[in-house]
């Protein structure tokens, strides 16, 4: 049962298999948000600060901290919204960047053992981002393309997985500090790709012993009611043994899914965390006893 | 790939391994409510038409059917609901009784190949149904609970099942017409009920190589937010391998973790059901493009 320790100065979260699942939230990135880049671009960093405390306050466990915006220091905004988050909030980061030079500017003001977002399994990534990892020892997320592209063939994808965490662990990294990203396709042009998350997610967890993680909503690209469709993806990647996502814990039903999918698997204890969230719902619709037939013993329907 | 046949006179449904889940309709069942035993008993059916026509609306492919009130004419009762039904939808039906004279009086009135609820591991229920079931070429539900009750134990309730279908093919009833339904537990009282459920289900697929059904809300019995839950759980529970639940297709949320569950699966080809069902949602929702890195290949994340 591998455990993937991530903590701020005071908090730790654990990413784990037999750990609730852990959500990690996906706001506080620019891409896709005009405002929040051009606010981040001007020192403005009061919606980073008030969108950390929301995701948050929504369930998530880790938050996500990207800085990539044109034509601007990504290092020193990174940097400086790491440094202010901390300030605000004991939540453990996930320090995220396509550039090395801000991963570095992050990890040198993060407190605590951060996660990397990311490693590919490119030959110059693992090169330039591994030692990263080693150094400041944290962990980091490891995705499974490489210098070939993304293959569609699952087990190309593993074996992707599997050099990322070896080449890892020729740094001296555990494998326990390596999580991993089978890469989740749009379901709406590749049908296929929801059976393809599950099938590696198995072979990460069975084979490589890693925790896993993803970009939850890719799969629903392109296709209406992207919501309820990544709520049922959610869970069953849940079920399938994934353990983590990077997502977006202000959909409610998201969280509902999550939370659900906790219950089922045994991971809330009495149910308090699903108790705590949704006792004050449908007051008047506790539900009926489960149906019991003339035979003692035939419990077999709940009227809902 | 074990496919379960189920027929009206007209339209044939398959619960199977590679098939979309099979939804079949709960609601059918005076047990619980109080003015539709009223009104059958009183020969009023109109409700029972109506919540057949409802059910099939709202995505059942097939419909449980019970006359079960106290002080009635079960048998009389059960076979003229089926009759109606069968008058105004070419919908497949699941003969459901505690009594085995309504399960015949059922059984002689349906025309097609019906789903009989149920047999149970009960060496009493197993003389008398199994029979029946042979006589009228039906399939039947087999539930995991014998004359000690209903085990805690997943394997004894697996075993219970194994003998369920070893009994039924020294009657010449094949193990694709035996629909095994593993008894789901409530999760507030009994936390491993989940993983219970997963567990042999799993055991049952690989093993005896049958199809499975469940009355899906009885997890959530005593817990807030039911619908929430039995939707996660559903979804899962495709996930896992289970083939099809018998529960009430008028909750929207679990039909959509159903039919997202299915494109997961990849039994939606196309996601042509799923974009059926909710093209019409959140038109000005479409969602960002998946998120790309400055690297090539990076495609990490969707902002939604």
């Amino acid at each position: 049962m591998t455990n993937t320790v991530i903590s701020s100065a005071s908090k730790e979260v654990i990413i784990g298999f037999d750990q609730p699942f852990v959500v990690i939230g996906e706001r506080i990135n620019p891409t896709g948000r005009k405002l929040l880049a051009e606010e981040m671009k001007n020192g403005d960093y009061s919606r980073v600060q008030s969108d950390a405390l929301a995701q948050v306050a929504a369930g998530a466990q880790i938050l996500d901290v990207n800085a990539g915006i044109p034509l601007a220091d990504e290092p020193a905004i990174l940097a400086e919204s790491i440094r202010l988050i901390q300030s605000i909030s004991d939540v453990p980061l996930c320090i995220d960047s396509s550039i090395v030079e801000a991963l570095e500017a992050g990890l040198e003001v993060y407190e605590g053992k951060p996660l990397l977002n990311s490693v590919t399994g490119e030959e110059e990534r693992l090169e330039r981002v591994l030692p990263l990892v080693k150094k400041y020892g944290c962990a980091v997320v490891a995705i499974s393309n490489d210098d070939t592209g993304i293959s569609e063939d699952v087990n190309v994808r593993f074996d992707v997985a599997k050099k990322i965490v070896e080449r890892a662990m020729d740094f001296g990294i555990p494998a326990s500090d390596v999580v991993v990203d089978p890469l989740v396709m749009p379901i709406g042009a590749i049908n296929s790709a929801g059976q393809q998350v599950m099938h590696i997610v198995k072979r990460l967890r069975d084979e490589l012993k890693v925790n896993t993680t993803c970009g939850a909503s890719n799969l629903s690209f392109g296709l209406p009611n992207r919501n309820g469709l990544n709520s049922a993806f959610i869970a069953m990647a849940i079920g399938g043994g994934m353990t983590s996502a990077i997502t977006n814990p202000l959909h409610s039903d998201l969280m509902q899914a999550v939370r659900g999918a906790n219950v089922v698997m045994g991971h809330d204890l009495e149910c308090s965390d699903w108790i705590h969230n949704y006792r004050d719902q449908d007051a008047g619709n506790v539900g009926a006893a489960p149906v019991r037939g003339r035979r003692s013993g035939r419990r077999r329907r709940t009227q809902t």
